[in-house]
């Protein structure tokens, strides 16, 4: 079966795997069956061993405008609100799960579930144009799901100004806050996005699923259990031959081969 | 029973409860009875349903200098200590509490348990000339009870730095390290803090306290919790009239007529 | 017995003890050895009543390159990797529980468990030269132990984009993130540096050495909890007669007379 039109595309070159959210016309909306395709997606990446970063672009003027709203008056029913809002943190989770990097492509407006998806992913390269609101109660919605996400990003005030008034923020403020990681002219977006890429593709895989898993995990943790933790994590990565072989690479000032590229 | 200069004035406009720190003699400073007098309004504040915005004022040339020491000096029993500080953490705690946003408009100087206060509130906007600092290590006391409330709105490096030499840090410092929001020149803070409260009163009162009290608590619970909590929240938001009403005015693009003004 | 090039140099003056790293021909690498000896210091200061701060230096043109990796490859057992990073933690943890204020005097560079050893301390001063990374990633080693002091003092994608890249970022870039206080041009980096001891050091030794424990332990608290603790710590501090010299000389507008100097 074949989709020309699918509303999540993968592109994967080099190891990097694009998913390009892909409904223009509406902004990228994370309607159910977005959430659904991007889900699918990401599931498969997670037992995708050849897969060294994954970048989460989107198609057209935004980059996701939040949650389909027309779908959701549709369905005015709390038990659907729970399963869609369910749904959607599964996705935002499964980002944070997935054993390689995962990078947000920034052009054009990011708003509420879209805000939050910026904020998931563990790196973001923005446009100097895109823009940043969790802007739901503008609609009488507080963006309570996005709150988890742009909280783990931002300090607590800026948040809070976020999300009781709505109001854009741009990308320079978005990365002096560390919501993004950099801010690129327009038109060199994807210059500034591939060094990234290129820098991350250019470690060694088993060292960077090491650290992505280790990352979150310890965040979470005492600062004792943290490094009891990440000291077991590290012994471990110091057994596999990669970080032998890079070891030896940097006493003899070679380049690395890794093994597990 | 009437009082003409009360510890804490109350003035009620547009949504807007303004609570101003009225003993300008003493820099506002938090005796037991402004302690009282702001827990007072505080515990009233938060069963007025009428109430949009809380914003924490001052009288006088600081906005408020801490503790009250001469009294502290006159009760020197580690028991009267005790009650003190609990109440000041009580007072602190109903900030974070209130079911509606805190705004503090800070001018002159917010020193100890004064800068406690502004990094208590969930928001603040500050006088260019205003000025911060945690200051009494400078009087052989750390500000250990500030130091709870800096550390969640600063990074820890910036909390211990104040809190071990004492110095002021400007308003634009303050800005930037996430203590403030938004600095005004001095003559404009009460234009900015107008724009402030006026957009979050122009949001549905639902919405917002709905915001507010799952902001607090998903930020203390792990990723999995704080989905699952702020899944519940934004279902349950969704069935409120004024969610239906704002999404279908966003979506004729009208403003929106809420119920729950 | 009488070492002249001992690892780890102490030196003593006004109540500063610093402990210079003094392998410079090894970039100060932390083998067993340096672990050990940086070890034994910090547990003699926290027995040490007179001590008021510590600084961390370095001498020669790198702060601390991390582990010595050459030591680590001769020893290809995961057994030998879990002592030493279990070892390595040790003595971040103890500058953390140290019971005076440790600060980081950086020049040159401060890479892997090197800048793990900045992110531990409670303040750090840099040299405008100076230079910072988490850099095993390059080697295909993920830096899992310093992530765990790093991602404890800047925001989450920052951490992550310094450890997936292992980029170096500048002083300056360090300080706008909040790993080091203050950036001092090279040749007034011990200026700059005196200057905050001598802050520290006027102060009550009581008082420091009450927030420094305090500050640390709140911060893995709950709200409610951080504020019972600190609470019943300020009070107890009230107690010491430092606080009670301190509050009169503050309200009497002259210099307070530590006890405790």
């Amino acid at each position: 079966m074949h989709d020309d039109n699918p509303l999540v595309r993968r592109h994967e070159a080099d190891g990097v795997t694009t998913l390009t959210l892909n409904r223009p016309t509406h902004f990228n909306a994370l309607s159910e069956e977005m959430l659904e395709a991007l889900g699918v997606e990401l599931d498969r990446l997670a037992d995708d061993a050849q897969v060294r970063c994954v970048v989460i672009a989107a198609e057209g003027r935004a980059f996701c405008a939040g949650h389909d709203l027309k779908q959701m008056r549709a369905n005015p029913e709390e038990t659907y609100y729970q399963q869609l809002f369910t749904r959607c943190g599964a996705v935002m989770q499964a980002i944070v799960e997935l054993p390689v990097p995962v990078i947000a492509r920034v052009q054009g407006l990011a708003t509420a579930a879209g805000c939050q998806l910026v904020a998931s992913c563990d790196l973001a390269v923005a446009a100097r144009s895109s823009r940043f609101a969790v802007s739901g109660i503008n609609a009488g919605l507080f963006c309570s799901t996005p709150a988890v996400a742009l909280s783990r990003n931002v300090g607590r005030k800026r948040a809070m100004e976020m999300l009781f008034t709505g109001e854009f923020i741009d990308a320079d403020q978005a990365r002096d806050w560390g919501l993004v990681n950099r801010v690129a002219d327009d038109e060199a977006l994807d210059e500034v996005l591939g060094k990234l890429t290129a820098s991350i593709c250019a470690k060694s895989a088993v060292a960077v699923r090491t650290g992505k898993a280790m990352f979150h995990r310890q965040l979470a943790m005492p600062l004792d259990e943290a490094y009891a933790y990440a000291g077991e994590v590290m012994a471990c990565n110091m057994m596999a031959e990669d970080a032998g072989e890079g070891i030896d690479a940097f006493i003899e000032k070679r380049p690395p081969q890794w093994r597990h590229r």
